[in-house]
């Protein structure tokens, strides 16, 4: 397949898309206690960047970045939510864009649909990365997952792109509830507090940890575990749909 | 003044707008225990909607959002969020703005810039509505705060767009604390509960609001209010600014 050719052409059909608003996916992979985000570099340059898309004119901007995370880690049914939309009048630099097009066979005329101002929707997904098979688009030669504190420098605001959809993520730990669909059907206190250390980056306290957890009421304790060894055995927690939903809908609160 | 004029000469000068992109605010008020929202009727018509705008080409788009709240409400500093952008490809109903044009005096041309699929940006703010003073813009003749359960039917998908801040706003009373920006310098917990039930929808028990208020610890207890009467007098909180911030930005979450 002569991928520059679909570069080229897909250069060239600006008029296919909805005009001036594209995507971009912050996906933070999540496995063994390490916290990862998904970075592409555009081809035959050294930009790296989050993976995104446009939209096509008959298409609902949440189903764009839907595919953008399919087509990009080959997974579905993930958990992706939109968290801000970028719409400073400086956030694209051009030059960029110049620049990749023409390391890849394109001279843009004067106008050119991607020589414009964009506004970006902003979305983050949370997966984990063992299972996922990152997969290159049109625009890019290599993907890997980067330890967000050891990212390259990026191109256009995907830094503060990614440090807003870190934000969020920290703090929708806690309200959407969103960790636990990284966790297996059952696991220990030790484990749970392992994953909010690791999105949250920091170490939590043991005890506080535990209490805070139990207070939101939405874990069933099962048998303890069994060790086979002489050590005390740590309880098995279960998450609680039904009763995830009622905290999620508010009705826990007071 | 012919604001006839005005309209149409804003009806075409869609060259300088950043194509295909709106904003709507959700403008909350809140004054003696009342949630209400701020709705426009278009001029001319029947239709009711969120009081929004367009961009400028050389506008980012949280300013067009606050010159929105400043221009509708004559309000500064306020609250305003953006919390969500909805790009659904059927928002919205273009014989709805075919409509607006011809009934005060412009046939639009197909391929009119107003007659295309818009994406739009959502902000919620919350302010006194008693202090505000709601002015028309060029598309409305009538402006009125309405109780948030009796509003009348909304065009386009303002009705979604209306719920989803309301959502939102909840979720970001307890998150981001913004209630307290609406009350008086110190307050008692019976006036600070009112707020929390008015914007909740719903009565709270008064040892789980006050329990759940003092653990955040976001408070800071003063002398008692001198009442003047044989009643028990009621203790004075003031929020404590440095301690928000604490709670804010997680340092206590755990």
């Amino acid at each position: 397949m002569n991928n520059n050719q679909d570069f080229i052409d897909f250069i060239n059909s600006g008029d296919k898309l909805f005009p001036c608003l594209s995507i971009d996916c912050v996906i933070f992979g999540f496995h063994d206690n390490q916290l990862k985000i998904l970075l592409l570099k555009f081809k035959n340059t050294d930009f790296f960047a989050l993976p995104g898309g446009f939209i096509d004119k008959d298409e609902n901007i949440d189903d764009a970045a839907k595919q953008v995370l399919k087509k990009r880690t080959g997974l579905e049914n993930i958990y992706l939510e939109q968290f801000y939309t970028f719409g400073e009048t400086n956030r694209v630099d051009i030059e960029i864009h110049k620049t990749i097009m023409l390391k890849n066979g394109v001279t843009p005329e004067p106008g050119h649909w991607l020589l414009q101002r964009f506004v970006t929707v902003g979305y983050y997904a949370l997966v984990d990365f063992s299972k996922a098979v990152p997969t290159p688009d049109l625009f890019s030669d290599a993907w890997d997952w980067y330890d967000i504190n050891e990212m390259p420098p990026l191109a256009f605001d995907h830094e503060n792109i990614s440090r807003k959809a870190l934000e969020t993520l920290r703090l929708m730990l806690d309200f959407k509830l969103i960790g636990f669909n990284l966790l297996p059907e059952t696991f220990t206190m030790a484990e749970l507090q392992s994953l909010y250390e690791t999105i949250l980056g920091k170490k939590l306290i043991r005890a506080n940890f535990q209490r805070k957890i139990l207070s939101l009421e939405i874990l069933e304790r099962l048998d303890k575990k069994w060790s086979g060894g002489a050590h005390k055995a740590p309880y098995l927690y279960r998450f609680d749909e039904k009763k995830a939903k009622d905290f999620l809908e508010g009705k826990t609160l007071y």
